[in-house]
């Protein structure tokens, strides 16, 4: 009942000739929030995780509202939307100081195990610990 | 009535941990289709397009459907879904050399002026020349 | 007579197929700290400057010592070692939470104005108000 | 005796705000170049390479001489200045259209080998049959 909120700084990195956020870079801001989310509400730190298992993207829905320019900071919320057995659907929205949205979405995460020659990738149900966590957030 | 079509490889620098394509690096490769296609079948290169206007995304849907590793050739190709005043709807495909498919899913792009301080950005119909141009792509 | 420091963690969108940083990712951090330099500690934020200005980095020298991973915290730490008219040549080190080094180096950054159509770039000498606030990170 | 040599366009994201190519996507772009130089000459392309060995790049000079921007195409040009047990030092160069040189320097490859759980990474010698091949490129 709740949302993951993060902060983060439009930088010189993001941006491009049209003086605003090339959205590919939105997209790593993104993947940065999901990684917070798993880390520090979550309590799988990818550090940890990606050893042996993943959380793959498979699923991408975005519309840009308004510019972001380099200074900027904008505040990223994600919630969830959709718990199934090993997936889960996320809402998200990045607004700016002005509380304008930047830019809002739905976005697909898969529970998956690697196996160890990482050739082969399979979905694998959440556990309860998890499961309990993630419903923390549902809206 | 005919699609667009690159081949692109898999890089060192779009993989991740997991070996595989990280997400938003399959969007610069979308946005290289985008500018290859303004520029090859448009005729308006994005070197001179940018100088006063710009073709900014403000919607995207994508499912990835299959991984990509390193050394795999990608068919991204592009179509048009709809056009309108001033945005065009354009579908995508990418597939690997065993014609699955990678990746599908569509983006909307606008067409803006921006102002000479790049300050402001408005959107403003497609000239004929370019929509009669787009129009070879409708399927 | 200061070092300027930052932090920075890593994030999974710095790594590559071997678990470690893809080292164009470490440059991606460097400008982030002349960024947070300039912003910070010299009073002229890239939000700012980037309109009529810029500090291109004209010369870059780096040695990288030890691997660093996701979820590692690394210290980034820049100093000056030589102030030219136009130019600066700072020195850097970024070093993780064993006090390893991770890299160390030197950039130079050039100071210049930018013509309006953004066609001419010409280097300018620093004046007097930054000059001495550079000059505070003289080692 | 003689030179690797790749061209490559600059995109739309490579710029920055300044319109011209920001350093750390030069330095991708030199990771493609010997990754192609591996694949191409060396007979090690790096989808095989990466799975028990790596060529982490562990010293880095970089003189960057000219602006480069959207739409230009660069020559990339590699070769042997030094060749060790265990290393390579390789010169670059990237000039443009007009012959002028966009930025040079010299890099500096070790050979190593990752253990199966990839905790530990250790440098090696270069076989014979490679050897012989970068000796090709010695100038």
């Amino acid at each position: 009942m709740k949302y993951f909120i993060k902060e983060e700084q439009i930088r010189f990195r993001h941006t491009d000739f049209a003086g605003i956020v090339f959205y590919p870079r939105f997209l790593e801001m993104l993947n940065d929030l999901v990684e917070d989310w798993f880390d520090e509400a979550l309590d799988r730190p990818f550090s940890k995780i990606h050893e042996t298992n993943g959380i793959p993207t498979v699923d991408l829905k975005v519309q840009f509202k308004n510019a972001a320019r380099i200074g900027e900071v904008l505040t990223k919320k994600l919630w969830v939307k959709e718990l199934k057995n090993s997936s889960v659907v996320c809402g998200f929205t990045f607004s700016n100081q002005d509380d304008k949205t930047v830019l809002e979405g739905e976005v697909t995460l898969v529970n998956v195990a690697i196996t160890e020659d990482r050739k082969s990738i399979t979905s694998k149900a959440f556990n309860e610990e998890i499961v309990q966590k993630i419903t923390n957030y549902k809206l």
